[in-house]
């Protein structure tokens, strides 16, 4: 056991602070990590603030953090896949039972003894997970994943949440040429959406509420951008999506856009609205049409989707901060002021 | 053109009384059918009614009936599959473009220029094309299906909505041997579900209200019963389906059904409830599920269907009525007093 720098929040209404933390000394399969840049991702904020308590409870202190991008310092003797010196990442997950059916199937992120990166139980020292708002972690060889050499490292912590957030449901529902495929919302989750889509060689549509996005929207690799609340313009669309990505987390009117897919396509979310969506069961039967959901990735295909990234050098669109501001950043986030992805440079934690 | 007996609502709040209408003579690839049993669907009682306006509006008179079993009495000389004397059955549709994708794929269902059997434009007399409920229909020979011999003609007469509305979801879902079945609602929709799943060999839990369904619902085929309303009873159920069809036309309480689907579960709505359905983003995202819609199914699936039934016997169970009684079963329809499914005796047309 060792101790390492660390931020943390004390309760639901603390700002976060610098604390220290215990990490266990790497066991004969875990990789230590010196952690280089953490992406800020919405639910870190969710679990700060308790807000998802209906169902998980934040057990504080709380230290976030899911898109940890760093280097190993030191391997178990064990481990096979990484040596000191190699580029590694952590997404949302540091364990799962390897037994069930899912896991199995590669599918750790439906383990339902899985355990995050973060506010989880931690059979090792008790209590519970510390994420990558930190010096330094340890974790189990086959939840760390590989770094494509090319990609810039601040810019690819996102991808460890964001990324395979976007990417899974794509695969899933087979995002491919020639599909035209929207995005509802720019924002974090949604601009990755964009430059997969494009990358995948998708009709890239993107829906927002405000105008004024519209040439970033170009710029990240949508081919159209349609303003939701012009009633024209949507109807333009009527039944003409194969897929759509919706990545908002405020409630919507999802009929709307259930509207504009076509036979047998699929609007996936992976916003997670507090309130319930009004669905008309007419908009779902008239087409075949359905709505789903996804939940991160297992962990094959975060590192596919890693290799994706490296072949076609696809990271998010990042602000750097040190983590002296992420208590700013949190306000921001609020806001939805960031473009797109605040990452805390975690050699600003040396410092404290 | 001659003119045939029917059954007729003059206006929303009418009555059905007896007519007489004109069906045009048989041309080239027509087929002459006299009608000898038509089901009685939820969806006549809609439209006879106008309640549908919003998608769309009732022409008066009309003359329902989608559910139609007859012999061939007329053929045109380009017509090479029927003969006189032959049984044959009329769904839902009559005609559609014949040139769509859709069409192209045998997913007449879903063309855009679809013909309804009943309230649809009728491009070759004029005004709207009339149902089932009528001594004689002209069909052209393209939306004609076999009925296999060894069918009660009655039973067989409901397959034509309610059969094939609940058939072609469960294969578009991969219901086979050893999925776990769900059907929610035991009505004329879910009764015929129940059989269809228990002939593909799933395992059948029939949903529902009422506890005194239990001892039909074994009887129909399904392997267990579960009272909705009681959340231990549904607890013990959770995240196991692979596959729920849901018939219910009231609103009720979706997410109480989609956490019992297991990973990469589908919901199928086949019930149009008039409210939209509150849906928990969360019920989704945890497990991949998707929740999804179904109308009726394509001219060869619905040929599949009948044959499959021809295979396995299978029938609805009806109530045969004279169509003297037609305005009493819509009482009764409303009470959910029937099982499973009223079917007009046509013979007692003619004595009008």
């Amino acid at each position: 056991m060792y101790n390492t720098k660390a931020y943390s929040a004390a309760s639901a209404t603390s700002p976060m602070s610098s604390t220290q933390i215990a990490r266990r000394d790497p066991t004969e399969h875990d990789v230590q990590i010196e952690i280089l840049f953490c992406g800020i991702c919405h639910s870190d904020l969710h679990s700060v603030r308790n807000e998802w308590s209906s169902i998980i409870s934040t057990v504080y202190p709380i230290v976030p953090g899911h898109e940890i991008v760093g280097r190993v310092t030191e391997v178990g003797s064990a481990v096979t896949k990484y040596k000191p010196g190699d580029l590694a990442a952590v997404g949302c997950l540091v364990d799962s039972d390897g037994t069930c059916l899912n896991c199995k199937a590669g599918l750790e992120n439906f383990c339902p003894n899985q355990i995050l990166t973060f506010n989880s139980p931690d059979k090792h020292l008790g209590g519970v997970t510390y994420g990558g708002y930190s010096d330094s972690i340890v974790v189990d060889e086959r939840f760390v994943l590989r770094v494509p050499s090319n990609l810039d490292l601040a810019g690819a912590a996102p991808l460890l949440c964001a990324g395979i957030t976007t990417y899974s449901p794509m695969r899933h529902w087979g995002v491919t040429e020639g599909k035209k495929v929207g995005l509802v919302g720019l924002g974090g989750l949604g601009h990755m959406g964009v430059k997969f889509a494009h990358a995948f060689g998708a009709h890239v549509v993107v829906f927002t509420t405000s105008p004024d996005k519209k040439e970033d929207a170009l710029r990240l690799g949508a081919d159209e951008v349609v303003v939701s609340r012009n009633a024209d313009e949507m109807q333009k669309h009527a039944g003409s999506f194969d897929f759509i990505l919706d990545t908002v987390s405020a409630k919507h009117d999802i009929n709307a856009y259930l509207n504009l897919l076509r036979l047998d396509g699929n609007i996936t979310l992976v916003g997670a609205p507090e309130k319930p969506l009004d669905v008309a069961a007419f908009s779902l039967i008239m087409a075949r049409r359905s709505l789903s959901g996804s939940n991160i990735g297992g962990i094959p295909e975060t590192q596919e989707m890693l290799d994706f990234c490296g072949k076609h050098n696809i990271t998010a669109d990042v602000e750097v901060i040190p983590i002296q501001k992420v208590n700013e950043a949190y306000d921001r986030l609020l806001k939805s002021d960031v473009k797109y992805r605040f990452v805390i440079d975690m050699a600003s934690l040396k410092s404290e």
